[in-house]
């Protein structure tokens, strides 16, 4: 049972985390990075190839526009990967300084438009049910703009979107303190996207990311919360000590991962309606590897999460036994799924230690010897 | 028109800020302190007597349990005051140990309940119209209750006391990120509030405790978001650096409390359906003189957030003017509006200088001789 | 090795753990509490018996005051315990409102003085060689004292007491970033302690309690620091996850307990001179049951700790192998120790299952049986 | 006498603040923006122009790389500048991904503090007195190198540059908690910069950057500490409201920059000894504008600070009256000094509007139609 939910579960990387990436101080180039999305859709085939549950992978537009995309799906099906959430980028242009759906220019506004309806049309063209919508706007300054003349864009904005999508086509609206702006954010917390999505209807969901919260915040309250709404379309995992969301998801605070999971499983989100993906760039980690640890972590949170014995946890619960309760959830906690994992793995036919199999493959080498000239892939156009 | 908004101002205080508090570690008790909540309302009223702007004030029960709360509030009347929100409190029986309406033992619930209800019966007894809920629920330990479980019972109680309310009548909800709870906090931000508040309908609000959110929330944006859903109810204003909850208001960040009292005017929640109310206990500070602090705080950010010369922040918005739609913020901030304050009192009948005119009053020196004997009002039953 | 190390680690319990406690809303009493100083070591002697590793129990002072503290601790020798820390308390009398040491006053001053070096007598009758000092002093507004000259103050009182002092004695000065006071604390912070420390010499050092940290503070870091400087004098273990300090060490992040574990054994610090104390006290879950959990977990992570190959690790961090280090440490992290940690146990002459055997021993129902009439044990004098 | 004090006010300014910044996502372009290092000293003289207190600006190696820094100089002198504090960068290199003077590798290291010694020489050459030392040193993973081992590193090349400074010349050291290191920084906070700074001599001090401390860090009380003990260097003004530290200084914590400069005046450190330096780069704002602001903000917490009534508050805080001794603080905070700023302003004999008087100055509309072709200067090489 526990190895059957296992072998289902689906992990999405991200088409950036094969580029470059870096902070604002500097971005550090590495070897064998893509060239173009065909590159990075090759090495997400990787990840799945050693991983076996990474079957799909999130494009991001402008940074993978390719004339043609169905024959970028195409090429992902070839190398056995489905092309998951389309992630739109309205950040990115200099129109965009002071905002983009929330700018107070109307003629902004309708640029930023219409490249979200552009990502529904990509949507069509590759098979994509989901279009993953993260705002950057907001405004660093007290005054610099009207909070509530903002939100009013942004409903109209999402309102547009909203109606643009077809059948079994979602839009996850994705929430984030701080940054790039740092006053106001204008989807700084669940509760605001919770309260478009709603207005929005069925079609729109929450999107957690795990680096997004403030300090102190409980995040699997969030996930049980929106579950019962049935508002929880996804996760973008990531890990942050302060408040970067880049590291391997996991690596932080791999119990507060397990807790999250466990959510999910107990609020009957371990389904295909609630996407797990990777959101993560890895600065100064190998990209591939980094990807395949992370999808690991989460595999490995999963399992324990899927071994808690909610019976007892109910039992104890109810009684208001508060240190067996946590026992209950901690002995999962303090289990040691990779013996587990590595026999299901064997059941997949993918090799019990995937980080190995990948170092022994050669294809790092490969990458390093093959992509020269060209410009590396990174964050921007 | 600034004036005529400034007389208008209405600043509720509660009834638990005259007691003895403090922290975990010790409460100092002080002189004069009142034994009953007679005692409490007298003075409540001084409050308002050296102000003009507190003609009500808050009641908590059980801490303010009388056999006759019509007879309350005449005394009230007599001293000039009305009688504001009532306070239930389900978290200070043993019963509650792991929470009241949420508590995983149905028996506990119903006490729980029944409190709220009895609550509802002494607004009707007293003429209040706001019944104001803060739950102290939630848990200490991962898997100690269940998430979501503790939510189904939270909406059950909400919708029973919903349900009670009669014309005229309103709850208001209040979120905290955190304490008494230390995991899970049952309704731990504004998303969650505003979440149930949406699904009980027209009589449910939500309170905005200036005190109770993660570091770096953006309190004004939540202000501004719940005036547009037209559910913000109210506020319970005090301050704090880190994460207590009963300082003077505006006395940690004074800039804080002007944008928040700047977004209440552009919403329009500059009105009676906006209730204004002090939620502190002053620990090391005399209470009365604390209390009037407080208000007089309050009132100076109203000032200044009427000062802002919208028409000008508006034209430098428009125009994406970072620096001079800051400057026109600031412009207001920066204005000394002490001595428009004292013009406004002393048009109001009241002395220009509350601070003064209460120590020279005589009434601390006297409650310190009246009220020796008897127990000393503070937390608890 | 590692097993003997494990069996050679002591953990320090607090007598306080054993007596009622609670938050500033609400203490909720619990069956079988001891009443006196008497009762508190048979508790600890409890958590001894099943962990074999908790040989020691800390007083608190006054908390823990008896007529003869030389036949306390003789009661303790015959459980099988010693007296660990004395602590000093300044903080529950009514004179200590604005400060203690820090106080303006200099009557209040002396009185503090006086108390910390009643303790260093006590410490002579008792045998302990730790004076544990923690001040509360901090001011709640700016403006209310002057932070510089409260420092002047501070040295000035450690040096007396650093100077009473005798051969094999020293003093752990205790940092907490808030709490009971809200704005300025005197010793918020280790670089406050530090330095401190390093003037008053070689006998003051530094004790870190884990729950006592801004948001984002890299604890295991510190650790790190201190041990290099000669400075880590011990640890006051306990869990929280957003303010509170009290929740079972180990229950909130057993990852960052883990960290600051291996950083202890890398930095040569595990040994009899970095004391490692538990401070905490238990809300909601009953008391010696908690600390007998407590320990384990400061235990499992030790475990971990030392588990972790340092030749490995050592070298991936040589060639910059940023995935391979981490690795290295994640090996051991992952690992499920609960089976070695039973094995030792059961070497040591105590039953592998610590809680189980508890449990089962009946102690529980005794003291709830005995302990009744008298007064329970808690937090104040 | 205070405005004696006034007059004297020296802020510095970054040469960086002139080219173009941003954040991860997206480094917006702005019109006029200076080519060389020689631009930049051109429009860091109009801040000094219009303000009459911003006579020197700093420099940053390598991004104000020139053939003769001597010409630098000298160019500076005769727009009435002097060079103020040489800011080396060894963060920018691709051989410093893991660290710089902490790397693990020793040819890193020794390239690194190659580069600290060629700032000291840039000292010699320019007439600077400072070097300001801010190290991006850290790691993202737990395991990823050794805590300890990267301090030893750290030292030693401090000591080298320590040993290398010439009479009249200082370090400066600056500490920050996370970013762009997300796991150890490697002088995360002001305990490890004093640590080191005392271990160096005198001739090193610490620099409090007021954007880099954790949430909840009471910045006066180090401020406070640190020129107790002889250690504080100087400031790098600039604000954030979460943790970017680029916002103009003051913008979103008035009431905090003026405690600190209060405690500043008070603690004796209001002398040319402590540099008040801005440490800020304008991402959507106009970047002489916003320096001109910023200096103006400083201005303005500073005339406050020397405003307060130091003899009322001492004799408050002696008497323990709380609320008086707030209020004394307060009141000098409520006060508006604009009017005062304006008539020092004009006795200085320079414009009372700053900002207008820029604005009218058509220097704004000169460079941007000047500086047009080559490449505008920003972060990097």
């Amino acid at each position: 049972m526990i190895r059957d939910d296992l072998r289902k579960q689906r992990i999405e990387t991200p088409s950036w985390a094969y580029g470059n990436s870096g902070t604002r101080f500097k971005v550090f180039a590495q070897p064998g990075v893509p060239r173009d999305p065909y590159e990075k859709v090759a090495d997400a085939a990787q990840v799945h190839r050693f991983t076996g549950i990474a079957p799909t992978v999130a494009l991001h537009i402008p940074w993978d526009r390719v004339p043609d995309y169905g024959h970028l799906a195409s090429h992902a099906r070839e190398l056995g990967l489905g092309i998951g959430a389309i992630n739109a980028n309205v950040f990115q242009d200099d129109d965009y300084k002071l905002g983009s759906v929330t700018n107070p220019d109307p003629v902004v506004r309708r640029k930023a438009v219409h490249h979200l309806l552009e990502c529904a049309d990509i949507m069509d063209a590759t098979g994509s049910d989901t279009l993953k919508l993260w705002f950057a706007d907001g405004t660093n300054y007290p005054g610099q703009d009207d909070i509530r003349a903002r939100q009013d864009r942004l409903a109209e904005a999402l309102g547009i979107v909203h109606e643009r999508l077809g059948d079994g086509q979602r839009l996850l609206l994705e929430y984030k303190l701080f940054e790039p702006a740092f006053y106001v954010t204008d989807v700084p917390d669940w509760g605001t996207a919770y309260a478009h999505c709603v207005k929005l209807g069925p079609k729109a969901q929450v999107v957690v990311d795990t680096g997004h919260h403030a300090p102190g915040t409980n995040i699997e309250f969030i996930v049980a919360f929106l579950l019962r709404e049935g508002k929880l379309g996804g996760f973008d995992f990531n890990s942050r000590f302060y408040a970067d969301d880049d590291l391997m998801a996991g690596s932080a605070d791999p119990f507060q991962l397990f807790r999250i999971m466990f959510e999910v499983v107990r609020g009957g989100g371990y389904t295909d309606e609630v996407a797990f993906m990777l959101d993560q760039c890895h600065n100064v980690e190998p990209k591939i590897a980094g990807q395949i640890r992370s999808v690991m972590n989460v595999q490995e949170a999963t399992a324990k999460a899927l071994l808690v014995d909610r019976v007892a946890l109910a039992a104890a619960q109810g009684e208001g036994d508060v240190l067996e309760a946590n026992a209950v959830l901690m002995d999962a906690y303090a289990t040691d799924v990779r013996p587990l994992l590595a026999s299901v793995r064997t059941e997949m036919g993918v090799d019990p230690d995937p980080m190995a199999a990948y170092a022994k493959s050669g294809y790092f080498a490969k990458i390093c010897a093959d992509r020269v000239g060209g410009a590396q892939a990174g964050w921007g156009p």
